[in-house]
């Protein structure tokens, strides 16, 4: 039976605010759920009759069996799938500066769009990429819509919020050589440029790109090139697709 | 001054009913309606006091003044920029096959998500692809969501909404040769692929992939590989970024 005050900490975790408070927050869907599982801890399982079956195997501290209508007081989602998760959000550790010396890692400077955002994680996961470093006003990995554009990949992919000057500065420190990439219209052709398979790759606002105190850092400007040549069509792409094409081409380049 | 006919017009382009109906769809903001005016007729345009200079050497059939409240009243954003346009759909044209064979298209499978589909258009536009052939069942191009997520890519790419299966038999037997790619779940490493600058490239369903039909009519079947290679990561990109990935990879093999 989901009680009145359930439902206002479930709907309450629409916002950011309430979810760093409770340090919660909502997957719904059984496939994303079922991905999740292994690596965050749930906290609630709220579930209509027909999942039930299904569910059985889910560890959770708490299990709410409800009907459509439960749901529907809870969902975020336009069809939802009978199946709702509130997850522990991962503990904070040290943000580890050392790892980008050593593998290929992401930093999103102030990326807006939940949608890009959980796009992003995704792409990171299938590349191979298990770290994103975001500005402190990038959107939140853990709104509704992130984890759901993210398929399950947060169980793969760790995000750290920092100041990225300052991380990139200590990067620097610790080891010159290693590369910081940034994707800048007039950059080199990325097809051109000498690609690594260690240091960080930085990914631009919506509309803004890098911001211009972080450009100052990159070690490689880089830029995917229009097709043919120097064309003047599309202006831009979208930052998830960019994110996309990049890492592919880092990883076309070393792919064994 | 804004009519309620104009206003129970302008909100029912919302719908594709009334879209087809009238043959019209909305841009809004400045930017994209500029990018769109030298492609489309205009039939009507909305705009507040502060944009009237910027959009006095805009064309359209009729302007109409209106203020903040009036603009609420009409727009599908949540930070209206002051200027919405109503646009004629272009002219149903004879879909040319014959153009497969003498550059690469895209054709889209059932692709749902307007947002997606926007996308889609503004990555066909950034490499040089003018033709996206559409099954029926795809989104509409001149969905809101389509419309501001395409951002001014509309102008360059033209949308042919046909049936898929015969289509590409006619393209098979008017030149045999012309390359009919997929992406395909244990198809080909497309970086060890021979990539052409002429045919058609099918993305699939954001959940089914191509549909069966049309797999049997691939001459190629390509797959994005994951990083390392065979790994269990994500399972899928968003059909969006997997566009991205192959559009750039077709071009990589021929940018000049």
């Amino acid at each position: 039976m989901l009680s009145k005050n359930k439902i206002k900490f479930i709907k309450s975790l629409a916002i950011k605010k309430y979810r760093d408070g409770s340090n919660c927050f909502i997957a719904e869907g059984f496939k994303l759920i079922n991905d999740l599982m292994g690596s965050f801890v749930c906290e609630l399982l709220v579930f209509t009759k027909e999942k039930e079956q299904a569910i059985a195997h889910f560890k959770a501290n708490e299990r709410i069996l409800t009907d459509d209508a439960g749901m529907q007081k809870i969902t975020s989602q336009t069809s939802p799938d009978g199946v709702l998760a509130v997850f522990q959000k991962p503990q904070n550790s040290a943000t580890p500066t050392n790892i980008c010396h050593q593998e290929l890692c992401l930093a999103l400077d102030e990326i807006q769009n939940p949608g890009n955002f959980g796009t992003i994680i995704r792409i990171a996961d299938w590349f191979g990429i298990k770290h994103i470093f975001c500005s402190p006003n990038t959107a939140d990995a853990y709104g509704p819509k992130t984890i759901q554009a993210s398929m399950g990949s947060l169980a793969r992919v760790k995000i750290h919020y920092i100041d990225l000057p300052s991380f990139i500065a200590q990067l620097k420190s610790e080891q010159e050589e290693t590369p910081i990439y940034g994707t800048i219209l007039g950059g080199e052709n990325i097809y051109q440029s000498t690609l690594s398979n260690k240091g960080l790759i930085i990914m631009g606002n919506e509309g803004q790109g890098i911001s211009p105190q972080l450009v100052k850092l990159l070690t490689h400007h880089v830029e995917i090139p229009h097709y043919p040549l120097g064309a003047s069509n599309a202006e831009s792409l979208n930052v998830a697709v960019a994110t996309g094409i990049v890492c592919a081409e880092f990883r076309r380049n070393i792919n064994i």
